[in-house]
This record gives structure tokens, C-alpha cells and sequence, in this order.
């Protein structure tokens, strides 16, 4: 009999046995003769086992799957190569399907096809799963209509296939973590400004980062950003300036007594933003504010965050996390929804754009190589399929 | 002319001129035969400069001063020596009086003689600084009447002289930085425990962790405490569980794969208190449970906190610092008064109690020495006028 791939929920595991592909692709052709409600066969990145992601995904044909009155079948269009992604096949991010299990967790397709009780969706709209859901590196998927949402087909489909795991991580830890004022144009009677609060960032260049900026920059809320030390670091700090970086700092040139000196006319930062963990995160705790809240959502340099006791007691420091698929897995689908909402209507406006690089399907192997950072440093990876 | 000590505002500085103490004594006799209304001279514990308390505070003899229409003059009865203390003397405590300064932040009194206006207090009253004042360790002090707060006389004086600083971070820890739910006895009728949340901290031999694990006790709140290694530590444990501590471990003891194997049937802490930081610190954050927050109010071990960027994503953990000394600044001055007065009712009714050596004033420097650490792990020296 056919096991059928499981779409039911969001968070379900792919649960498809590879070994028995020979057999099913005959049970296929018969399950077709009887049913026209059949997916098209798909094409899948799928890996067996965790392990390092370049060792353990290959390519697999996957036969159609049943649609059934209340499922939406998909025509992948794009879909990125996120950290988490890779994480997740390594098998070290607490939340994962267990193997043999296809890559990917956010992207956009075009509606094929739609099971009979189908009404909000339509064959040719374009849907993303939100919130996110495991498998989307993949050519067809059938999932329950409840899955997914429809999105403006006005903005390119790599913002589309991206808009939930960075920007909305970016929007939230803005909206959510501390109430920031926004600064004001000056009230031409009273001539007085309202100077907005200010953030400060390290990873800057991450796609998260070049939202916080952008987002910041729309909210007059000032931004401070670190960087590492690289070569061409002049083009990088003009690059984010030219998104609305208010100050662009190597860490190096953060060595310095009072960090604070650096601040010029910026407020010192209520709030800040760790993606990188070690003696950057420590650069961002010596900008806060007193009061002031650090966040972390990532640990790009596999260093642990330290800090002094003083720091707590007498300079009050808060610090949390944020963590996208944590917030998503409350009652909070519908209030993302409108978020991914209002962030593609930025995309559509250009207000908000990032660097990706569009890589073919047939060229998974290269982008994967270019999202491990086997090639050097390089733009967010999307497989257009 | 006479520079008289300024006492109007319990932050206020002390800033007599040690210099001029003979031209003052000369002048203060001058004042005395003029005015009723002056203060007994006072010996108090000074310091000129900030260094090591050992080596930069001296006995010296003040003349009266003048007691205004609105002052209380207080004949100091007993006044402990808090690590904050000594902090301040060496001069790296942050907010501290410039030298040359009287030493001593907490402590009672009797009244010896009140201002003209005064109607609240009477000789003989006990009286404490409320929120605490910059000076103590004196025989006399004439402040404002807003600076004292009456207290029970029925309470041994070591407790009336000790309970704001440490018995009164501990109460707001347990009630401000997390809504912990009390358990219940089981209810008869339906023979339901409602199962009271649990905490757990480092340091728990010290003052404030003696009385986190009898408050928690008496609201039903489970406590689990982590002591170091140290000679003696089975009687250590007896102490504490004998307070109400539901679990001590040694540092050592918790070097084990999984903590909350160790946990038995108390439920995993939402709550963890440190005052040690480094090693002790992270022991704090492995109790934990998801989405649990670490108080940080000491350093004792002068380490800095670690913490993994999982932690904070994956187990969402807050950490946050807790300080006295901001919190009373805020206008929560009459709000502490009334914890004060709850906090002695429960010494008074046998519920609170902590280790105190009671030490002569003559014998100073001794109590400093086992205060410092000189003499071994003493119990908090209260110096006794």
C-alpha cells in the first residue's frame, strides 16, 4: 500500500520510506488510474540521516501524493538555504523532522492544483506556508489548505520564498522586545524634534541585520551597527549606510575605553541585537543604555555570551532571546500572517530589500556549498525551481 | 564658623572637614552654651580616602550639631558591616559618598532627642534609616525626621539594625522578578496539592540566601540551594534544611550529566538567584526551567556570568540583576517600610533568622577583619555601639 507523504500540520514529520520507492512508483501508476486527485511526481532534496548537510542530502524523485478535499497542491517557485536549515539536517536544532526527511522550511509556490472543498485558493496563486513548515526544498507539495497563505504575486518571488525566517525575526524583535519611540520630523511651529530611540546590532550584514536597519530606519528609530573586520569592509559600511545605517563599526575599532564616545549625537541604545555571541556581543552590552535589554537570536561565532556581574546589578542589564519558531508555535499565526503582510508590502514599495542570489534547482550542490560558506563570503542562497 | 554635618536627605554626602576637628571642638562648646538643641558628640568610623577599609578607616571623635525643628537625633544602638559597605570604602561601589566619609549604610537606634516639630517620634523610640542613609557606623546621628522609620522594639536589636539590606532583597526577589505560584496543603474535600512553584540559588549560606529559603518556605515555594565545596558541609546542609531548604547541593555535586535528574519530585525552577557568578552561575542556569529567568545580585566569586547562545534561544532563558539600592530609589520608599514591618514580624514570630555575631564597637577593627574574610567564614559582624 501506499504510505502517503503526511501534510496535515505544519510541524509533521516526513515520514516517506525511500527504500520502498521501486514498489510505490508502480503502486503510483495504479493509484493514479484511479484518481485524477494525484499530485504530479516530485522531485525532492531529502537526507537519510543527520550529518553534514553536503554528505548526507541527495536528489530523490518522489511519486504524486493523494489530494484530498482539503489539501492544496503546490508548484514549488523558490525557496531559500537558511542556518537553521542546515542545522536541522546536522540534527542539532531542538526542533526537526526526523530523517529520512526533505530540507527546507519557508518558500513560495504556485497553486497546481485543489482538493474539492477548496474555496480560498486558487490554481496559479501564489502561497507560502506560514507559519513555516518542514520540506519545502521540493518540486510539488500537498498540504491542508489551513497551511497556507496567499501572497502578492506584485514582488519577486525571492522575497516571497524569504519574507518569514529573517525579516520576520527582524520585525518582531523590534516590535516585541521593548518599547521603542519613534523619532519625529521636527513640527515646523514648535520647531521641536521627538529623537527616537536607538538599537544596536552586531552581525549587521546577516539578512536579519539588513532588515533591523531598514526597519529601524522606516520607525526613526536610530540604528548602531558591528561588523566584523573583513577585507572591503568601506563598500560593506556604505552598502548598510545606504540602506539607513545611522553608524557602521568594525569590531576592532570598538576597542576603544568608552564605546559610548563613538555614539556622537545617536542616543545611547535602549536596545540590542546579538546574532554573534563572544566578544561581540559583549560590544553590544557596552553600548546599552542603563536598562537596556540585549536579545539573542543566533551564535554565529559559537561563542558563549559573558557578563559581568556589574553589569546586572548596577548598569541593570536584561538579557533574553527571541526565537522565530517559538513565537510562531503560540496563537500567533494569524497576527504573522498580517506581519508577512505589511513586511511584502515594504518589499512591493522598496523599503525593504536584502542581497540573495537565485541558484537553479538542477544547481543545489553549488548552492549549498555557497550557504555552508565553502566559496567565501556570499548573498543569501534561493533555489528557484 | 562651624561646618556642621549635612543630614537632610538619606543620599546626602558627609562632608565635615576633618582637618578642623580641634578649631571645631573649640566652636562647638561655643555653640552648645547658646543652644539645648545640639547632639551629643559622636565617635564614628571614617574614612578620608577610598582604599581597603583596614588600612583607610579610623575612630574620630564629632562634635554635636545642631538638632533643627525637624530632626531626630539618634543614639545608634547596633549597625552591621555589609560586603556593600566595604565596596563603598574601597570605592568601587557605584553610588557611595565621597570621603571623607562615615562608614555604614543600615543599622538602629534609640531616640535620644527630637526637633521642636516633631510629633512622630519620641525619646526612646526605635528607630531605623528607611530607606537606608550613608553613615551608621556613628554613636549619633541627627537626620531629618523623613529619613527613620519606627520599628518594633520587641525584635532583637541585631535584626531590627540588618533587616532592610539583606532580608529585604530577598523578599523582593521572591515577589517582584517572577509571579511564583504558592503550593497548598492538600485540600481534604478533594485531596488536590496545588504544587507551589520551586527556585533555586547559589550562595545560599549567605544572608540574603538564609532568608530567600525561609520566605520561599513559608509561601509554599520550593528551594533548591547550591553551596561551594567547603569543610563541614554536611552540618552546612543541616543548617539550611533546618531553615526550610527542600534540597543543598555542593558545586561538586553537581557535576552531572543531566541537574534535573537531582530534582526528585520538586518541579523544575522558574526562578534562580546568583551572587557568586562563573561556574556556580551556570549550575543556576542548567536548573532552569524553559523560559526561566536568573536574578543576578552578587558576584562573590568575581567571575563573570556565561551563558550559551541556546540558552537563551532554545530555552529561552531571561537574565535580568536585581539592586536594592535602585530599587528604594524609585518612589518606593513607604512600600519598602511596610516589608520592613512584615519582614521583622516574621523574626519577631520566630520565621526568620539568620547567623549574626553582635561585636562591640571598641572592638571594631575585629568585626572589619572577619568581615574581610581575615579570620575564615565568620558569620555578618553587627557592630554593637
Amino acid at each position: 500500500m501506499l504510505r502517503s507523504l503526511s501534510h496535515k500540520t505544519p510541524s509533521l514529520l516526513f515520514n516517506f520510506n525511500f527504500n520502498n520507492l521501486t514498489s510505490l512508483r508502480t503502486t503510483l501508476t495504479i493509484t493514479q488510474a484511479f484518481s485524477s486527485a494525484v499530485s504530479p511526481p516530485s522531485k525532492a532534496i531529502v537526507y537519510d540521516s543527520h550529518g553534514q548537510p553536503d554528505a548526507v542530502t541527495k536528489l530523490v524523485d518522489i511519486p504524486g501524493v493523494k489530494v484530498k478535499e482539503n489539501d492544496v497542491c503546490v508548484k514549488m517557485l523558490a525557496a531559500p538555504i537558511n542556518p537553521s536549515d542546515i542545522n536541522r539536517i546536522q540534527g542539532v536544532y531542538p526542533v526537526r523532522p526526523e530523517p529520512p526527511a526533505v530540507g527546507g522550511y519557508e518558500g513560495v509556490g504556485e497553486v497546481y492544483s485543489v482538493g474539492a472543498a477548496v474555496t480560498a485558493f486558487s490554481p496559479g496563486d501564489w502561497v507560502i506556508p506560514s507559519p513555516p513548515s518542514f520540506g519545502t526544498w521540493q518540486t510539488y507539495i500537498v498540504k491542508d489548505q489551513n497551511v497556507w497563505h496567499k501572497v502578492n504575486k506584485a514582488v519577486p518571488m525571492e522575497y516571497a520564498a524569504t519574507i518569514t525566517v529573517n525579516p520576520l525575526t527582524a520585525f518582531l524583535m523590534l516590535e516585541d522586545c521593548v518599547t521603542l519611540n519613534s523619532g519625529t520630523a521636527p513640527l515646523a511651529a514648535i520647531l521641536v524634534f521627538l529623537v527616537g530611540d536607538a538599537i544596536v546590532q552586531n552581525g549587521a550584514t546577516s539578512m536579519v541585520g539588513q532588515c533591523v536597519i531598514q526597519l529601524a530606519k522606516s520607525r526613526g528609530i536610530h540604528n548602531i551597527n558591528i561588523i566584523r573586520d573583513r577585507p572591503g569592509v568601506d563598500e560593506v559600511k556604505e552598502r548598510l549606510k545606504d540602506l539607513g545605517a545611522d553608524e557602521v563599526f568594525t569590531e576592532s575599532e570598538l576597542e576603544v575605553k568608552n564605546v559610548k564616545s563613538l555614539l556622537g549625537g545617536i542616543p545611547e541604545p535602549a536596545l540590542g541585537f546579538n546574532c554573534v555571541g563572544g566578544n561581540s556581543a559583549s560590544m553590544v552590552l557596552k553600548f546599552l543604555r542603563q536598562g537596556g535589554t540585549m536579545v539573542t537570536y543566533g551564535g554565529m561565532s559559537k561563542k558563549p555570551v559573558t557578563v559581568s556581574t556589574s553589569a546586572f546589578i548596577f548598569k541593570e542589564l536584561s538579557l533574553r532571546g527571541f526565537w522565530l519558531q517559538n513565537w510562531l508555535s503560540t496563537d500567533k499565526a494569524q497576527e504573522g500572517r498580517k506581519m508577512i503582510d505589511k513586511l511584502l508590502g515594504l518589499v512591493h514599495d522598496g523599503k525593504l530589500k536584502y542581497k540573495m542570489e537565485l541558484t537553479p534547482f538542477d544547481d543545489f550542490n553549488t548552492a549549498l556549498d555557497k550557504a555552508l560558506g565553502k566559496l567565501g563570503s556570499q548573498p543569501k542562497q534561493v533555489i528557484k525551481f
